[in-house]
């Protein structure tokens, strides 16, 4: 792991293998949300759900080749765009050394009571600069 | 469905498959929830999450034979206990005429803010009666 | 409901909403999934495991408003696009008349034995092009 | 952890949080289907989902008190029933030091292509009775 990204060790769950024997589709977005909480902690250190202040705009999942079960996943996590109010999350699974799907998400600094997007704090908007993977 | 229970139907979700080719088994406690639905609507006619007052004390799943992809499964729910401030639900899946497993839950009328259980209030007493499929 | 496209009606169960109160982000795709199921009854109309046909190659989740519990949503679905051996879907969720969410997906005509995408079969891509919400 | 039990640390997943902001109460049987692949791995050392032998017969669960977001949770498992073709693991989950559920699995060594229940092996029995940490 490199100095400017997160990563997250997956034990794939028996449950989330389908009928063709690999990882389901909808499972690599759930892995990628796991992987965010250090993202999560930049925001709101305690993770308290009270003081939430993110929402989730989008994402894209590209799939490479499929996940099996019974082999440990990497998630990486680094920051790809850093706008006013959002910034980007680019994310990659990797099995054995195999890059299985890629997933961008973009994320907005949301107040929950107004419903608005709120800009970034510059003290945050630092600390999501140091993760940023390929020049802001 | 009888008078005495409700009944709900389920298709089989692709990703709720595992590699065994059927229904993983962590499946049938979510589909036994969402028909519960009618059995929340009874102590909370709006499903509002801010007067959420149910909590579930625990289930007991028993797997007869094994539920596949591909046909639809009846969940049928009545109740089988009514206590103080507690009762139980048995709930049966039912595919292509077999029973593929059962399972009963106690749920307990809740107070979230003072996080103690509270006597079922009598009208809900008397419409939990009326679905209670075996002698109460 | 177009004749020329799917709708899937869902019950957001209680499982599915996430501590902020409403449905969680990674279940957008799990509902979109579900929907699907009559254009995997095309390619493989006893949606037998055996014989499945498909493959995801990605997708994308654009999210206009939350998705709450209570309330049911309609998953629509129609071809965007059909390729040699590829088509895009375009699903939209819609609660109370709002829509909440947008997804494309990719699918691959795949021959997982040979691990190799295959073309569309002509009868099969006549069918999709029926389901062509919008001009192909 | 003692020698007779194995242990999984788990980091609850945002998703699976719910409206009531804690850990929805499906999610349990999910967590220690999860925590059972030391196990699973002692009848199916490689996890290949081809050789399986194993399916789940049913289990209870019994909730203490709420698990919530932002914690890690221990899943302890332990042998504590060995019979002919089955056998039961008792599991506990941690939070802070807190037991917030118990679940008891039963099991069944069995041959998905005849459908039937399989003696356990003599060796296998050896191993379970290893990890058994209530006197057999």
């Amino acid at each position: 792991m490199s100095a400017t990204e997160f990563s997250l060790e997956i034990h794939p769950r028996f449950t989330e293998t389908d009928g063709l024997g690999h990882i389901n589709n909808t499972v690599i977005p759930v892995w990628c949300e796991a992987a965010r909480t250090p993202m999560f902690e930049i925001f709101n250190p305690e993770l308290d759900l009270n003081q939430w202040n993110l929402i989730v705009a989008g994402f894209t999942v590209v799939f490479l080749t499929p996940t099996y079960y019974g082999k440990s996943v990497i998630v990486k996590t680094y920051v790809s765009r850093i706008g006013n109010s959002s910034f980007e999350l680019t994310q990659s699974c990797w099995q054995q050394g195999v890059k299985t799907a890629e997933v961008k998400t973009t994320l907005v600094h949301y107040d929950y009571r107004s419903e608005k997007s709120q800009p970034i704090p510059e003290d945050i908007r630092q600390i999501l600069a140091s993760l940023n993977g390929e020049g802001a």
